[in-house]
């Protein structure tokens, strides 16, 4: 298996960033990566690092999809996570959902063992990897991996774990893909602004939909389909997300418009994905059996 | 037991309701209700309701808990909930979170059957009653039930369910507890201002704390301890409730509060209960073991 080092990295996604590898559709490959704050803390008498928002999330890659298009789907399976030893969460001056009452710089390196993060006090949450960041160069510009949006970045959702298939919209050839600022367990929210910012081990594999554009980044696990969507504030996040899902509904049930509205009164199960970079993210998810229960049964001639 | 009907209903929260039952800490109860339209839809070919958005939710009582008085905690475990053989489901013009799109009325029926609610395609989804609008008296004045608020009221919390213990503030002398607005299944943010809606019989048994003031309404269940806030916005509500637990957090267990906010970084669940009323409504969850293995051990003499 092919991998990439985490000494090929960016900070922000764009067509402008120079290819570092080029892989094949339906190829696996292992990407390594540092940490959000780029391995800056690792015990907890180093100094509190300076944080120029702009060099923070550093992503692997990009990574050249050969075949990939503008219009095309990307596949992204999550093969495996594999994490360190220990990991940092932090309290960021000015940055979290309650900056206004958390003022100071704070820092703990927390150890990684037997798949448990270890807090004080004896409490161990077992391990639950997620990829921070993960996208595609957008359509236009270079997007900071700071944000979220459309093309991916720093969208923060948890069910971007192993086993998760992801689904990213291709803006441009290629599709420049990179993912990076792992967590070895990260809350909904990430209030703080941080989960346990881990480097990781990543193994992927790609794969293309041809000529299918998406507009946003979606996913799937072994049980539900979910809509992801950024927005300046949550309400209108979870209208682009809820829109998503209806649309994904009425394309493949027999459900209308009205029939998919109501359903997710009934079903949608909505968290809120990061409440503290500069676009908030909530994600909107729908069990699988009713895509399968209701799905649109074909018409044999 | 005890039963009450569903005629002793309000349609508001507030000390000048005269109460309709009084019962004593420790006892339970069978309470009935009607469906939030106040059961006018009863088929599909029914007319659409004319609905006057202050007479909705219909909560059965008030019921005065004997001894309660301002600064106590109201505890209500929710024992069990019977569903009746059908629901109802619409899109209310000028109401939900995507009422600029579905500006028409329209409703169907659903049945309920051997445990599930029955879609069109096929599409079966397994019942999960919940308790929609719940509290007490405020503190000051009235307060319709379509409002969420520091009495409880319209919550739309799917956690609200079979085996929750519900934590209500007591603002007036007996508390003034009322329930309805049930539902056989709903989702987050009870996206087109509905979920399954039906007629319940719940059976509920009070318990109080005395002295012990809460700001607003919590629960816990089996696995989870849950803060719930609503406000004008869901970043207001998230800050709240997220603000609340780690008060919770720091008062049980040995995490600092800088600790308390980076654990929720990294175990938060975090989820939109409703995004459809007057205001809105967030709840945090946190697993009981992280209480459980950080809790403050106690000093022996």
């Amino acid at each position: 298996m092919r991998k990439l080092s985490s000494e090929n990295f960016v900070y922000k996604m764009s067509a402008e960033n120079p290819p570092v590898m080029t892989v094949k559709p339906r190829k696996t490959i292992l990407i390594q990566t540092q940490d959000g704050f780029g391995g800056a803390i690792k015990r907890d008498d180093d100094p509190f690092p300076t944080i120029d928002m702009e060099r923070v999330n550093q992503t692997t890659g990009p990574i050249f999809i050969e075949g990939a298009e503008p219009g095309d789907t990307l596949v992204v399976d999550i093969k495996n996570i594999v994490l360190p030893k220990q990991g940092v969460t932090t309290i960021i001056p000015s940055f979290g959902a309650l900056k206004e009452q958390f003022s100071r710089e704070w820092k703990k390196v927390r150890a990684i063992r037997a798949g448990r993060v270890i807090f004080p006090g004896g409490i161990r949450l077992p391990v639950h990897p997620v990829i921070g960041t993960i996208g595609v160069a957008p359509a236009q510009g270079t997007v900071g991996n700071l944000y979220p949006g459309p093309h991916g970045g720093n969208l923060d959702v948890k069910d971007i774990t192993k086993g998760a298939r992801v689904y990213l919209p291709v803006f441009v050839p290629g599709a420049l893909f990179s993912l990076g600022d792992g967590k070895a367990v990260m809350g909904d929210g990430e209030t703080n602004g941080v989960g346990i910012e881990v480097s990781m081990k990543a193994t992927v594999r790609f794969d293309l939909i041809k000529d299918k554009p998406i507009r946003r980044p979606r996913l799937e696990n072994a049980t539900h389909k979910i809509t992801i969507a950024s927005a300046a504030n949550l309400e209108d996040a979870s209208k682009t997300a809820l829109n998503d899902m209806i649309d994904l509904l009425v394309e493949e049930t027999v459900l209308t418009k009205e029939e998919a509205y109501a359903m997710l009164g009934a079903i949608a199960d909505i968290k809120i994905a990061n409440v503290v970079d500069p676009e908030v993210t909530v994600r909107v998810a729908v069990p699988k059996y009713v895509f399968a229960q209701g799905r649109k049964k074909k018409v044999r001639n």
